[in-house]
C-alpha cells in the first residue's frame, strides 16, 4: 500500500493549508466531466440505505454491466476497484513468475509482491515513426518467444498488459495478442489485460470492440480483462471495478474477494451510470476535442517530447537538461496544480511526466503555465 | 463470497415486490439509532470529492481512531470492512492450520479457505448456571492444551475468537486469553480476536478496556484485534473496519491491502462519527434499556431458550418440535420482518435463530409477532 501514486489532493491541500476544492489535479486520469448526474441521483437515493449491507451478489451491477458491455453475466466479477481484482489474481494457484509493462501501473507489481510471485519488466521500446512522431513499441516477439520456451516446463506465468497502457497510452494489437494468449495457454499461463481506460476510446457504444480485447475471453480461458469503472465514470473516491473472463476463471477468482467488498453507494452509482448514454457521448465528444487540442498545444512547446494520447492522459518527456520535472512540478504547485511525476516508473525516469486531459478552461490554463516555464 | 449471511434486504424486497425501506431487518446486528448525524454531515460534504482518489494513507481516519480508542496510530490498519482485514490475515506466511469458534462468524472460515489453511472448529459448550440460565462455555483448557502441544512443532496456527462472539454474545475472560496468547506465542502462532461488537458494551468511553482485549496488543506481538466500524456506527453499506496490533504485524498485514481500499465517504463518515459523543452515549443508553426489555420479553415466551445478550443481538433456541425456525422465518416474512436463521452455523442447527435488538417500537412489534406464533 505504498503512497507512490498521483492524485492525493487531500494530502496536498492539508500541507498547503488550502481547501481540496482549490487543487487543480492533472495527476489523476479522471473523466473531466465529473460523475454522471444519473449516477449521482441513484447514489443520493441509496444514501438512505447505508445502514444495510450491500447486496453481496452485486446483482443489479452485474445485470447493468452485462447489458451495457455486452458480456455474459457469469463472465463478470465486480470488485472494490480494479486493485482488489488484481490482488485476487495474485492468489490464483500456482504461478511462478509474472511480467509487467515498463512503464506501467504500479499495482500490477504490488499485487504480485503481495502474492510472493517474482516480477520481471516488459520494457516498452521508445521508437519514432517515419515522420519523427515518438511512440512505444511493445516487444510482442520477445514475449511470444518466452511463452514458447515455457511450454512443457514447470513454470507458469502471469503476463500483465495495459490497453491502452498507462502512462504511455499504447494500444494493443489484437493479431499479436490472440497469438500470445494461445501460446500462454499452452504454457498453463495467464494473460491479464487492463482496460481501465478503454471506454474513452472508440465510438459511443460501450460494447464497441474495435479497440477492446474483451471478446478474447470467449475464445481463451486464460485471459482476464480488468476494467476499472472509476476513471471513465469519475468516481475513484467510491471504488468499483470489474474483471471479465471465462465463467470458471471468474468463479475461482471470486473465492478471494471478501463478502460485501463493494459498497452500496458504488453499486447504486454504477448501475445507473453505465446507462447514462448522454453522459457517455458527451465524455467521448469532449475528449476527442480536448485531446487534439492538448496534443497540438503541448507539441508546440519546445523542449517537450509529447506522446500521442489514446485515452485521457498524455505522457511527456522534458528534453531541457536545465529544467527537471521536479522543477516543473514545484512551479505548478505554486498555482495549486498537480501533475504526475513519472520518475518512479520503471523504464522512464526523472525527465518524464504525465498529465490528464481536463476540460477546456483548465487545459488552456495548464498550457499557459507550462509555456511560461519553458520560455524562461 | 457465498450469500449465506443475513441482511440482504435488497434481494428480499425485489423478490417480494416491495421497497427495501418496507423491510424490517432483525437479521443484521446494526445500531438501532442508524448512522451518526455528525458522520452523515461529513459524508455529505465529502460527496463533492468522489471524483478524487481517497487518501490512500487513511491519515484522518487513523488520527481520529487513535484518539478515540486510545491506540497508537502505528498499531492501527484501516480496511474495507473487517472482512478485508480477515482475508489479509490469511495471507500472512506460513500458517498450517486455524481454529474458528462454533458457532461463529462465517468470514473467519471463508478467509482461511481462500488462503488454503485448514480449519477446525472450537465448539462452544452449552451450559446452564445454578439458576438454570443458559450460556456458552469457551473450551479454554482444550485450546491451551493444543497450544502447549504445538510448541516446538513445525505447525503454526491462527486462533479466531469473538469478543463478544457472534451469534451467542459470549465475552472473553482476560485471564485465560492472556495465558493463551503467551502459549500461542511460544508456538509461533497467532490469536485473532474479533471485537466488532465491543463498542455496544461497557461505559460511554470508546477507550473503555473493562471488556475489550485491545490492550493485549502492547504485551503480545501475536495478537490482532479486529474491529468493524459498521455495526456500532450503523454503516455496513459503506464498508470500513480496523485491525489493532503490534506495529510490525500491522506493517506486514498492510502489504496485503490494495491501494485505496477504503472509499472516501467511509473515511469522512468514520472520522466524524467516532467523535460524536452524544450519539455514542445515546446508543449505549438505548441498548441498555432495550436489551433488558427484549431479554425479559423473549424469555417470557414459552418454547424459547434465550441466551443473555451482551451486545445488540440475542441468540434463541426454539424448543417446540412442531415449530421450526423455518416456520418462524416464513411467518415473519409475511409481515416483511427478517430474522437470522442459524441453521448454517456449525454447533447450532435448525432450531436456532438470532435477532438484532432494534428501537423500542420495532422490538415491541417483534415480540407481538413471536408471541402470536408460539401461542398458536
Amino acid at each position: 500500500m505504498p503512497d507512490t501514486h498521483g492524485g492525493n489532493i487531500f494530502k496536498f491541500a492539508h500541507e498547503h493549508h488550502i481547501n481540496p476544492s482549490d487543487v487543480c489535479d492533472f495527476s489523476a486520469n479522471i473523466n473531466p466531466l465529473g460523475p454522471s448526474q444519473k449516477g449521482l441521483e441513484a447514489l443520493n437515493k441509496r444514501l438512505d440505505y447505508i445502514s444495510h449491507y450491500p447486496d453481496p451478489t452485486n446483482d443489479d451491477v452485474l445485470n447493468a454491466v452485462a447489458d451495457a458491455y455486452g458480456v455474459n453475466k457469469d463472465s463478470i466479477l465486480i470488485g472494490n476497484g480494479a486493485a482488489e481484482l488484481l490482488y485476487a489474481i495474485g492468489r490464483l494457484p500456482e504461478f511462478t513468475g509474472s511480467f509487467v509493462p515498463a512503464p506501467g501501473f504500479s499495482e500490477y507489481r504490488n499485487s504480485m509482491d503481495a502474492a510472493n510471485i517474482p516480477v520481471r519488466d516488459i520494457f516498452y521500446r521508445q521508437r519514432q515513426d517515419e515522420k519523427g512522431t515518438p511512440y512505444f513499441e511493445i516487444p510482442y516477439l520477445a514475449l511470444q518467444t518466452f511463452a514458447a520456451k515455457l511450454k512443457g516446463q514447470d513454470g507458469r506465468i502471469i503476463v500483465f498488459l495495459g490497453n491502452p497502457n498507462n502512462p504511455d497510452g499504447t494500444l494493443l494489437d489484437k493479431k499479436y495478442i490472440d497469438k500470445l494468449a494461445n501460446m500462454l495457454h499452452d504454457a498453463n499461463s495467464l494473460l491479464v489485460i487492463d482496460e481501465s481506460f478503454i471506454d474513452f476510446i472508440g465510438n459511443d457504444s460501450l460494447c464497441d470492440n474495435s479497440y477492446s480485447m474483451r471478446s478474447l475471453i470467449y475464445h481463451h480461458d486464460n485471459v482476464i480483462i480488468i476494467h476499472s469503472f472509476t476513471k471513465f465514470y469519475a468516481v475513484p473516491g467510491l471504488r468499483i471495478g470489474a474483471a471479465f473472463a471465462n465463467p470458471s476463471l471468474i468463479k475461482k477468482l471470486s473465492a478471494y474477494i471478501p463478502s460485501w467488498s463493494v459498497n452500496t453507494l458504488s453499486q447504486a452509482y454504477i448501475t445507473a451510470a453505465v446507462n447514462d448514454t448522454n453522459y457517455i457521448k458527451n465524455t467521448k465528444d469532449l475528449l476527442a476535442n480536448e485531446s487534439e487540442f492538448m496534443y497540438k498545444s503541448l507539441s508546440a512547446i519546445d523542449d517537450l517530447i509529447v506522446y500521442k494520447p489514446s485515452a485521457n492522459y498524455i505522457l511527456i518527456e522534458v528534453q531541457n537538461p536545465t529544467i527537471t520535472v521536479d522543477n516543473v512540478q514545484r512551479n505548478l504547485e505554486k498555482h495549486n496544480v498537480l501533475i504526475r511525476n513519472c520518475a518512479n516508473y520503471n523504464g522512464l525516469g526523472a525527465q518524464w511526466m504525465r498529465i490528464a486531459i481536463k476540460d477546456h478552461n483548465h487545459n488552456v490554463e495548464l498550457i499557459r503555465l507550462l509555456s511560461a516555464i519553458f520560455e524562461k
